[in-house]
This record gives structure tokens, C-alpha cells and sequence, in this order.
């Protein structure tokens, strides 16, 4: 049978945005002052916008968040980004306005062909359209895009697009119910 | 159709109970004692205990522990609280004795009412009674109980209350089995 | 009905297979080098060899990697241990070549018997075999063996066996399908 050979791995290809030294300097202010206890918000912001994210106003990053590549990211107004999560965005991830991601989430952008022996990595865009509710500790994976106002409910795992205005949960994640305002 | 508004969010009515000087100092006694490789436990809980928490004798608390405020918590004799667990007790936590909370679980008090525009802040106590049993990287919801001796298996997610000496599993998580103790 | 009686607990028997300042030195290793921002892998390889891990050539360790003890740690070559990987291997965990790891995945090792008055801790050694895949945020539960090339997707907790090139998924984690290779 074919087996994996992670030593054949190649991913030469893959353009990371930016050069080393901007990789690695963006590396260790994502370490000193996003991904750490440091508390306040507006220097996160300030700091992405430099390292090339564009960032709407009243945008809200709490502490320990994890960021991959800031020129990879899109944040629309009003947006809250909750404490000890995780937006890995080895390729663009777009977040509009009025969304929310609670603690401990994840937005996975990368994925591998476990069908191929080279193991290739994959890409896979994330979008989370307005209104939209990513809850604690769940996982939006490679190429998912969230609807608007679509609710992903704690712990569970979107391995594909979510309907606007429509609540889902479990692994993977499931509809359960639309999401219905009241008057 | 009705949108979120977080511009419009308003949590002016929640008491944190504690005054701002208090709160700040204690993130930072968090992001150094406890929410750190500190080892010591017995330190941990002195100085949860300096902050209002009202702990027991015999309790065990692990590396890289987050707690959001030790004046909304209650920990009663011989509870263990396992390394990266995380209680966000944005409102009381009760822990009654011989609780365990295994490795990277999370006891979440906040929740967000989706179904306003506002996404007003939607508080639940979190109660734990005698003997149970919170799996590794499981998580227990705002509001809910957890009866004496219920067990939460590893990774799933409670989102009502579990019963006394049964045993669930899953997200969200099902009634699987009775607990029942060899003589 | 019996109750837990955690003041009980006795693990006494246990051999974490090191002295106190071996255990103390690793400790302190892992929270400035391995579950740290540190990036340097080829480093991370040679202080866990130090302390008696048996580690092939050509694996990666991503950052914030946590090891309990290292002296019961076997990796082959060409294995990925991804961002945030929680080996927590209080008995030994044998990893062979081209295994893949993903971001914030766990390896537990460690149980308790919640039939027991005094919750005695059980053990499972875990064995991923050649060209396993373990997700992004899964868990391997305690004596659990995934054969060669299964897959445990996203999210996902592995309760027991997982069957050589077969994809599982849930919690527990359910075959889905079949891992066929492409030509």
C-alpha cells in the first residue's frame, strides 16, 4: 500500500507574504504583545495595522491571541476578538462587521492531501460575513465560509459553510435551528 | 432582517464585583502565579485566597490555571484542578469537595443572547457537586449544574445539567451510563 | 451510595522513571524551551534527547509543544509535532516516522478509575503508528493505538483503536471512511 513520506514534503510553492525578516519580526511581537497577558487592545490593533492587517474601528482583540500573518487579515468594524484565540491564517481570513469570536476558537486555514504520499499542504479560505458568532473553543476549518449571522456553537467543528442566520453544533457541525431575532 | 449591533452593546450593569485597582492586580497575580509554569500550589491558593476566593484544605491547582475573579469562586476540601484549565467565572462558581477538573477543561459563565441586536451579556453560575468528574478539554456551559458524581468524559461539551452518578458523553453531551462504584 | 474520597488517592506505585531534580530540571526545560515562543526545533530535539527521549531525524517541534516527561517519549523520523501538541505521557508514547501531529492536539495518558472511592489513576501507553494523522485540536485517549496511516480529523477524541488507513471523526470518533491513496 502507499504510505506517507513526510520527508518528500514540499511546499516551495506557498507564498508566505512576506519576507524573513518581517516574518520574524512580526513572530516575536506576536509573541511579546498579542499572544501573551498584555492587555491592552488598541496597541494590538495599532500593531496589526503596521505589520499590514487592515482593521476597522471599535475592534476589540483580547489577551492571548494567537495570530499567523497580520497581511493576511481583513477585520471589519465592530468585531470582538476573544481571549486564547487562535486565527491561523496561512492564507486570507476575512471577519465583517458586528462578528464575534469567543474564547479559545480556532480558524484553521491550512489542511494536507492525506490521499498523497507527499502529504501536500492545502489552503482554504475563511470568511465570516456580519453578524456572525463563532463560540468558545470551536474550530472553523480550511475554506469555510459563515454566512451571515450564522452561529457556531461551543466546542463543535464547521467542516463546511454555514447558512445565514442558522445555528450549528457538534463535530462536525450540524443545523440545529434558525437563529431568530426577536422583535 | 434584524442585525447584531456591537456598537450597541451594553454590559454597564454587570458588577465584577471587585473595583478596578482590585481587578487590575489580580490579572496581573493571574498572569503570574497562576496562569504561568508557577509549580506551587499551596502559594496559588494563598493568594487566591488574599483575593476573596473561599477554598478548602487539600486542594491541588495545577500549572497555567486561569481564573477570571477568586471573589466569585467557592472551592470546597480536596478539589483538583488540572493544568490549562480555565474558569471564566464572569459570575459564582461553586466547586463543592473531591471535584476533579482534568487537564485543559473549561467552566464557562458567559453567554450572549443571539437573538438581539445588542447581544446582551448573558451570565449562568456554574455548580459542581461532590465527586464529579470534568474530563480533559471538556467544557460545561453557563447556568449548568453538575449533580453529585456526574462524570463529563474527555472533549465533550455540557450544555444542561448532568445528573448525580451518570456519565455523559459528546457535544452537546448525552447520558451514556450510570456510574456505578465496585464494592 | 459510595462517594469519591480524593483525600484517598494514592499513587505511591507510580514510577515517573526519573529523581526528583531530573524531574525538576525537565520541567524547568520545557517552560523556557519547549512550551515556550521558542522556534528553534533542531534545539528542542537535542535537550529532549538530553533527558533520554528517543527522537529520529528529520522531525519538527512547532512551538508551545508541552512534554511531561521526556524519558518515556520514542519518535521515529520525519514526524511533525505541531503548535500547541500536549504530550502528556505519564507512561511512554511511541511515535513512528511520518507521523503528523496538527495544533493543539492532546496525548493522554493518563485516567482515573471513577468506579474507585479513591479515583485511582490508571495508565495507557499510546502508539501512533507509521503515517498516522492526528487533527488539529483532537485527543488520543489513554491506551489507545492508532494503526498505520488512520487519521483522527479536527476536533475529533480517538476513546479507542483506530484501524490502519481509516479516517475517523466525533466524539467519540466514528470510522467514516476509508484513507485511499491516489495513484
Amino acid at each position: 500500500m502507499t504510505t506517507t513520506d513526510l520527508s518528500k514534503f514540499n511546499n516551495s510553492w506557498y507564498d508566505p507574504g512576506a519576507n524573513a525578516l518581517k516574518r520574524l519580526s512580526w513572530y516575536c511581537v506576536n509573541a511579546v504583545w498579542i499572544n501573551s497577558a498584555f492587555p491592552i487592545s488598541g496597541i494590538k490593533v495599532m500593531l496589526l495595522r503596521m505589520f499590514g492587517a487592515r482593521i476597522g474601528k471599535g475592534v476589540v482583540i483580547k489577551p492571548h491571541v494567537n495570530i499567523k500573518y497580520p497581511w493576511k487579515l481583513t477585520i471589519a468594524d465592530h468585531v470582538w476578538i476573544g481571549e486564547d484565540v487562535w486565527i491561523d491564517n496561512l492564507t486570507q481570513v476575512v471577519i465583517e462587521e458586528n462578528v464575534c469570536i469567543s474564547q479559545g476558537a480556532l480558524l484553521l486555514c491550512g489542511n494536507h492531501n492525506y490521499k498523497k504520499e507527499t502529504f501536500d499542504l492545502v489552503l482554504g479560505e475563511i470568511k465570516l460575513e456580519k453578524g456572525v458568532w463563532i463560540g468558545a473553543k470551536s474550530t472553523v476549518c480550511p475554506g469555510v465560509t459563515c454566512h451571515s449571522h450564522a452561529v457556531l456553537t461551543v466546542g463543535s467543528v464547521a467542516t463546511s459553510n454555514l447558512e445565514a442566520y442558522k445555528i450549528y453544533q457538534g463535530n462536525p457541525a450540524q443545523l440545529i435551528r434558525e437563529r431568530q431575532f426577536m422583535n
